[in-house]
């Protein structure tokens, strides 16, 4: 099967996640891998109600981190259709991880790893990123470097991807 | 006359508001719906700011929280073009009415009511609302949850409405 | 040669300076009138990243707050492109300069001033801009007024350029 890599942007709660997961929803084997660790009752509400949505016909993976590894692993058992839900809780855990920050080398690294598998999936990779940018420059300087970075891996995600959507009130833009 | 229903959003001072009151200019009877509550000078300031522009030709309504009530009492003598500025801001209100919260069964209640009411006006009804979810996630949990409350309202409303548009600096973008 | 004015803007890190820069690549003379301040390390390393990825070929001029002047100096010299990057951190300048706030007057006179030297520039203006006000509304009073502001700026450029695009994930949208 032919690979292909969809990149589907928005700011909170737009719709992006239900839009990415329509676009695979006619897929026969469908893979759900989730980024979001289960830390407090906030997110298990969270988890518990896209579950719901998504239905059965879902296999999901879990990984905090690991986004390149959690791919090589589908790939060997799978061709169907991959949604990473999403890569702005994944370079949340990544900072978390390196202690409330991720310098600029270590960001691409992780960001060629990504990519380097998504290109090399045997199927289609959606991804899901939130658009953090477009508000009032924040105050903490954490903050700051997120939206940098998070920015920067929308940049990149973009320039690798076949197709990239902006979603805005659940409705999809075709940006490329 | 004919029903329709229009959803206009974009950020603050992104001029949503000028666009919506454009998009009504011609009707020969025009409703503000006015849900902004003044409660210090800076919202006097803003209000009359909105007032000043809008000049004549404008009955104005105020209602904090039942926008179906206030559309149900304009149907009765009006048939003209409605605009609510904003949904954000009776958002907010329902919030604070409720505590400095709104679970999502209230929330879809408010969401069924207004488009129940607004899908019976006989004309033109246009809705702002401001896009909140594109900054970096709040560390507040109540303007997270103001976010999400938000988006599932735009969502909502844009799955109701006939036309979309997002305005960035004052340009109209149609989404729908 | 013949005189147009452009706008970029998009949220922080989405690519926007980089397209701009692509806008006048071409031209044989560039200007860039940089409103950066550097005030500390992180400024420093981040002007030092937009410098070496413009590369030479550009000339820079320094303006925290006099953009209409650097532009009158600019065009006695020069007959290429220019590209102030960026209205934010002059409007950010603007109101350092005036303790924190500045008043819708004063603004007004300010964007008059830039667009009247703007439209006089024998040359192209490229002028970028962060959109800052798609996030939940700021608590801080300060905060809010610059959103105000910067809104108010990106509404009256939009209206005056001859282009506008927004940028996301590093796409260039054409608004106008």
């Amino acid at each position: 099967m032919s690979n292909e890599i969809i990149l589907v942007t928005g700011g909170m709660r737009s719709g992006k996640s239900r839009f990415a997961e329509q676009l695979l929803a006619d897929r026969e084997r469908k893979v759900y891998i989730a980024t979001a660790e289960v830390l407090d009752d906030e997110m298990r509400a969270r988890v518990a109600a896209h579950r719901a949505r998504r239905g059965d016909g879902w296999q999901t993976v879990e990984t905090a981190t690991d986004l390149a590894g959690a791919l090589k692993q589908v790939a060997a058992i799978e061709d169907g259709g991959v949604l990473i839900d999403c890569l702005t809780m994944w370079l949340n855990n990544l900072f978390m991880e390196n202690g409330g920050d991720l310098d600029d080398k270590t960001a691409e690294k992780e960001f060629d790893k990504l990519m380097d598998a998504a290109g090399k999936f045997p199927g289609t990779v959606v991804m899901v990123l939130n658009q953090v940018g477009d508000g009032i420059v924040p105050v903490n300087r954490m903050a700051r470097r997120f939206c940098d970075i998070s920015g920067k891996c929308g940049q990149f995600a973009a320039s690798y991807a076949d197709r990239v959507y902006l979603v805005t009130c659940g409705i999809p833009m075709r940006l490329k």
